[in-house]
């Protein structure tokens, strides 16, 4: 798990500077059979600001063996886990106006709410550089599909050759909902030598989004040692942005076990949103 | 804790098929004092389908010494600790139509719900091949007892002598409601020199159940190494019934560390259930 | 964490005599980086009787460096952490009729409740004999204060020297209530070369409760290796007292790894209190 604290930034907003914190803590049960098999469990308790309580999330079981995972229950879906679909994100809570703006599932941390009879399945299968990724999650798989919804079924593939990283992804009826159809794209260059690199994804972001598509660029400098800035310029046509431009430019410090990171965006409703704090893994 | 995943069919519902999940992890804390006595406490967390979240259970605290264990707070009962009462168990989600159907206490794993002032107490002895137990549930320690409720007690005996266990139990007012009085006796029998036998039980479910009384034949038997034939008849004369006679078969694989098992029954309606899956404790 | 079990009577309340049981875990995650610096957070898990599940805490994440934590989210608060406050407690409980009576912010076990958007930061900083803290706990940091609600700031200080500690601690508008505003001092004296002690504490409990204040004298004395007494008088000045004052006696016997206690109190109602029972930490 982790935690992190930073002081969030976000212009327009009643308090335009808050606090933001989080504690994630993974769960995990798992054994390994006499032939080599893992299965494992997981649940997730976890605290955001604005709840109550932690949440304890649903779980999910797998089962890997020889490059190939499956699991059951609360799954993280392929569309959610393909790579790069973040990688343009900046800043110590990790946001970018170049993400996907659409609806799909992924694994749920605070709960399914009064979709309780919700259930996944997915599958990975890893060889060499090439990841492929199948899911399909039943909004209730306890009664027939109400007007309006249907299951989703989502694939995603990703693949690394050289200096190249592509990765691509397409979800049917995202987060259940009829015809919610998105799709991503996404390619990544990392000089020699170095982890300095430059990537481009393009998103069909779905009904849910207005059928916006989104193109962000973006690229990541080690300006020193342990320092690395990152920015991104995206573009989404969505008919209510008061700009279809927005950017954002951010810096870490690896501090060797916790990092230290900031960011400055300017969103498509012209707004400034920023963060400073620290993270770090337990 | 565990976790496990199947196929669970049931003839009859609306999604005959569905898939079933659990993760349970047991959060334990212990100590052992100078003087070799055993404290410690246990809240369970748990996901279950048809949860939006996982569940944590209410706790309880126990001291051990000497073969005697003292609990306190959300207690495993004395009925339902007894031996052989799920003896008879098929499959990989575990169940039987030859289990009792009346109501009464044990370990709450998804809360109290509205008898959230509910409180037990349990001890339990053993020495050699003799284990006794008694459970005290009071549904409402900060009132008195309302018309038709009171306290359930217990008590249980499993005696172990060669090859043969006998298992004895007794619940009055179980689950807190009057006169709601339940019985259960059961025997098995194992081959010497084998894991294979054979076992009776007998159960009076109490008024919940319309009184009615199960009798069910089980026995296990290793066909090849590491895996294990289960079956059942069991007979219940509940006015209800479709046919008063219920049988089920499952099989076992121990895969060493995780099992595969799967089972077909047919119940008290007429209709068919059967699961298959893997199960692995952590 | 711990877990305790105890008999709870409580003269004039429907059942007199009830069963206290708890069972916390505290779930912490830690990192140190390269250069030393400590970096954690913690999620509590509790169970309290009268509730129907454990409850799950908000979280806060902490940095600690030399002598100084700062700590964000469900702080401990400067006023509750203060040394001495609770030191007249007694029996295995952990009561006294001369703790605060007032409204103060805390590290919350139970949940913030409607107050879901609360947000506390906290400094602590000890060098010597010499600790200081700092807290601040906006009740809801995404809106402004409505009327009636303020910021609650507190500050507090503890002091060793040779045989004595002093306490010093306030904090305005506690709870996030306007004017809500307590004051505390407390001094212990040990005797030299043993741990038999005397302490005086003095609280203005503030508006919440009858701008009352409180005046506890109390000492511990080994009486037998392993074996402690504690007592305390204390004198509260609120105007619905059947009595001003309240005292009471407990005993505490070190198992080893656990602790068996007791005690009897007389309380402002002239109503007898009283415990027995065991505690253990893990």
């Amino acid at each position: 798990g982790y935690g992190r604290a930073a002081i969030d930034y976000q212009e327009g907003r009643t308090e335009e500077a808050q606090i933001d914190t989080r504690v994630r803590f993974n769960i995990d049960g798992s054994t390994t059979t006499d032939q080599g098999v893992d299965f494992g469990a997981r649940v997730r308790l976890q605290y955001d600001d604005g709840n109550s309580n932690s949440t304890t999330s649903p779980g999910y079981v797998y089962v890997t063996s020889g490059g190939l995972t499956v699991s059951m229950g609360n799954v993280g879906t392929a569309f959610d886990s393909v790579g790069l679909l973040y990688e343009s994100e900046v800043g110590l809570i990790s946001r970018s106006y170049g993400n996907t703006q659409g609806s799909f599932y992924a694994f749920s941390t605070g709960g399914y709410g009064v979709e309780n009879d919700r259930m996944g399945v997915a599958a990975e299968y890893s060889v060499g550089g090439f990841t492929g990724r199948l899911s399909y999650v039943d909004p209730d798989q306890t009664a027939g599909s109400p007007i309006g919804s249907s299951e989703e079924v989502g694939i995603s593939i990703d693949y690394e050759w050289n200096q190249i990283q592509l990765s691509a992804a397409a979800v049917q009826n995202g987060a259940g909902i009829d015809n919610n159809d998105q799709y991503f794209v996404g390619a990544y260059y990392t000089m020699p030598g170095t982890s300095n690199g430059i990537g481009l994804n393009w998103l069909d972001n779905g009904p849910t989004a207005f059928d916006s598509q989104t193109v962000v660029l973006y690229g990541d400098y080690e300006v020193a040692p342990m320092t690395t800035l990152s920015a991104y310029i995206a573009n989404n046509d969505a008919p209510g942005n008061a700009t279809d431009n927005a950017f954002g430019i951010g810096a870490k410090y690896d501090l060797g076990g916790a990092i230290l990171a900031g960011s400055i965006e300017r969103g498509y409703n012209e707004n400034i949103r920023s963060d400073m704090g620290i993270k770090f893994n337990f």
